[in-house]
């Protein structure tokens, strides 16, 4: 069974290169960028502005492997890559939750962007808190790890 | 430009008919049902088990049309789609974060699911409150509408 999706947009950031990047929103704090959505699927878009995030899901279209078992950013250790959010997966899905500052016509302003610019984007959903906020109390190998987000940046190791 | 995924694995639930869903986990609070991942997928979910909360990303395969805006379960005003977790989208990507309660091999059980039986799964991520907790303070539309999510049901207009 093969899933075709095709591009609703484009996300445009300060990252034009996978070294340097932050590598999650939290640690992308006040960077700014913008999504064009494709004019046809504007009309989408229609009252999205009374919510101050939302989630994007995009392609990883750098990634060009996937790996089962991969050394996050975050550790030195190898894990299953569906315990990380690194980006060579089966399905190199990304999913980053952004703050919407405003929208003009079929441009959004975003902030909190850690994501490369050129990437093509799948799918907007709002952020409901009531829906994505969830007393986790396992982070599973995160625990230790997790004080680092906010200052660690990307490597080559995903290249 | 074609994106092209193939799923990983099969989510089970008790729901077997669009009709009578929950719509959202908050809604389908102690409901259980399992994951399938592929044996050949298998490897990816070393050290997942630590996380007590996980994303999931799946193909809402029941979808046969997508709209750009749409009546969603909560409202009776109409919206775009990008406004709303409606199923019929451009790309038909459903996003779901459910309990975690144990893993067996290639076998997740999990809590709160909202997802339709034989839901073909493309991605599992962890849930990391730090990288997924924000502090939203519009949520739209949705002010008016959320506190029916508990209760509402799903009905026919997403067929």
């Amino acid at each position: 069974m093969e899933i075709s999706y095709q591009p609703i947009g484009i996300i445009h950031s300060p990252f034009t290169d996978i070294e340097d990047m932050p590598i999650q929103p939290t640690g992308a704090s006040g960077i700014r960028g913008t999504i064009e959505v494709f004019p046809e699927f504007a009309e989408g878009l229609k009252d999205l502005e009374g919510f101050s995030h939302i989630i994007l899901l995009y392609h990883f279209h750098r990634v060009q492997e996937s790996k089962l078992v991969v050394t996050p950013f975050m550790d030195s250790q190898p894990h299953g890559v569906f315990a990380t959010r690194a980006p060579k997966r089966p399905n190199p899905i990304g999913l980053s939750i952004v703050k919407l500052l405003s929208i003009e016509q079929n441009i959004l302003h975003i902030e909190n962007v850690d994501i490369i610019d050129g990437t093509p984007l799948l799918d907007i959903k709002p952020y409901v808190p009531e829906f994505d906020q969830h007393r986790a109390d396992r982070v599973g190998w995160l625990e230790q790890a997790k004080g680092k987000v906010h200052s660690k940046k990307s490597n080559s190791r995903f290249r």
